[in-house]
């Protein structure tokens, strides 16, 4: 049954029979056809015991119809897309159609209600449900993606120089990685030295790297459609005591969430515990973030691993754990692996090592 | 009188004395504060008669508070952000609340349709005409970031061999920006050999520069938070007469579509400049996408230079002129610059030469 059929029969059992998906990621999950409209529009139709329908702009028709074995409609710039659907598009059999909320803006959405005379429902929890567990295959290109952010982060750390700034060391790292064919990183790249570590959002700048610090890696890599996402943090010179604890209350916390995830347990109850060993050292208010999020095709995807989510963890979960500490003016630490739910355990896609590592300058 | 000002201004005369915006980009522009939120929320309500107040998340409280001299409220990942915003935000005075309904997803809507009570209107419009017409200011910063594009693409040029990959020269176009502090471009970078250039949204491979061919870069920079996007195809060894011909064509077509613009015209002839000469000479079906579109802090924006779009061209108004023809299998061309309307005509951002220029391998 392929990914199209399951969602319809899902969709069947709460009366619905048609729904329009409007994330390209979403639509390159269920079809393998992976395209950006920009901020053109890009829809598929799926309709119970219909073909499935994708509508994009006319740019991207032959790539469209040379991968997909469905019908593909194109529009061009000075056509109103709207009217175009609705010449082409049957009335639901349904009263209601689903779209994805989480995604669609309120002019798409105006769109689709004047093609449509139907109810619209959220399709976006059981898309969030269908991409949630993921395949032995999917899990394979995740375990490859993360492989290449333990190289990129490599990269990184042998690199790593005084007279070097936060920016060299980025555009190093990625021109690396682009001469071995990936095209894409995750997000943009993080190298932070010193106090700029310490803000969670820091911005990478054309500063120097500070010596007797800490310098913070974060840094994903996108290959085969999949994302990893990793952090580490080093030191540079002799970092202080004060750093060095931090640092390892921040692994023994990033570890201790690790070891407890398992079929069964709650997201929130990953969160905390790493979250109360950080509180019961005093620098609860320094960890002011949840504790990951989930990621496969996008690097931020449902769920959320924090305090108030009782999602039960499952086998083929995939998310990060990613602790920080972040002391203004002071020092900045954050570890982060993402990783996949075992029928016992976890299983990180990055094996970078996460004992204090030390470089001179 | 600053921008949020007029803009309340402008609401107030539709009766509507609340907003929230909610792109990034128009909070910057609004305010000069840049964040990206990623997929956490970010809202900046206006209020006639009350201090502005900005919502986002925690982790970006202290660089808010650090650049903006009005409220900032955070919320932590496990909060309920809607339940906040009812706690600390008055009922509107007017009954209709403006949204930005090309921005704001149906999710976030509803939220807000859960904290206000009034009907909810589109604010993109208004927010889109503010932004169409650029201050002195603005253009000085696109003329910077035109200044990145011009270099980038001659680093792309002075890299040209034939042992090199469309990847290779992205990377070193990228890498050589970001040594620089360039820490974005506007877009994925674009180098298309040969026949992959024939598809106007090709994608760069490792597969190598093709000789006795056309090469196409598509390429931007932003910096100081403006965009810049500029195209250039050159000759690699030596093209038949025909690849020639069609980029001597679509030059023709660019330029003429150049030189036309002034304050008075409309977009739509703008567009049919270029395209009419493309259509007499047999290849308007090669021509599949709008001439031009609108750029500046995005690099897409309002308005669209196309067929159909009656808009009339205004002193400041910035955007591209890039008519393209892509013979499958044969042959692509695309020739852009981007620019901004005078009181008598169009000055461009880039300047790098557009007679064919012609490279060894």
């Amino acid at each position: 049954m392929t990914k199209i059929d399951l969602l319809l029969e899902q969709l069947l059992k709460q009366d619905v029979a048609t729904a329009v998906i409007s994330d390209p990621v979403t639509i390159n999950y269920l079809t393998g056809f992976a395209n950006d409209p920009h901020e053109r529009y890009m829809f598929l139709f799926l309709m119970a015991g219909k073909e499935p329908l994708l509508f994009l702009p006319a740019l991207d028709l032959a790539r469209a119809k040379a991968s997909l074995s469905f019908p593909v409609v194109g529009y061009q710039d000075a056509e109103n897309p709207w009217d175009k659907l609705k010449a082409i598009l049957p009335q639901p059999t349904s009263t209601k159609v689903a779209v994805e909320f989480d995604h669609l803006n309120v002019t798409r959405f105006k769109g689709l209600e004047s093609v449509f005379t139907a109810a619209f429902v959220n399709l976006t929890p059981l898309i969030q449900q269908m991409r949630l567990i993921k395949s032995a295959d999917e899990i394979n290109k995740m375990l490859i993606a993360g492989e290449w952010a333990d190289k990129a982060v490599q990269i990184g750390f042998d690199a790593i120089s005084l007279d070097k700034t936060e920016t060299d060391i980025i555009a190093l790292i990625e021109f690396e990685l682009k001469k071995q064919g990936i095209s894409k990183m995750s997000f943009d790249t993080m190298v932070l030295t010193g106090t700029n570590a310490a803000n969670p959002h820091g911005i990478p700048g054309t500063n120097r790297l500070e010596s007797n610090a800490l310098l913070l890696f974060d840094l994903g890599v996108e290959t085969l459609g999949y994302t990893s996402d990793m952090t580490r943090t080093v030191a540079l010179g002799q970092p202080d005591s004060f750093k060095k604890e931090i640092y390892h209350l921040c692994l023994e916390a990033q570890l201790a969430a690790q070891d407890m995830i398992k079929p069964g347990v709650t997201a929130s109850e990953v969160d905390a515990a790493a979250r109360q060993i950080i509180e019961k050292a005093g620098y609860g208010d320094y960890f002011n973030h949840r504790l990951g999020h989930g990621l496969g095709m996008d690097v931020h995807e449902f769920p959320s691993i924090m305090a108030g989510n009782d999602i039960e963890i499952q086998e083929g979960m995939c998310f990060s754990v990613e602790p920080g500490i972040y002391i203004p003016g002071k020092v900045g630490v954050r570890i982060e692996d993402c990783g996949y739910v075992t029928k016992t355990g976890f299983e990180t896609f990055t094996k970078t090592p996460k004992d204090l590592l030390y470089f001179e300058g």
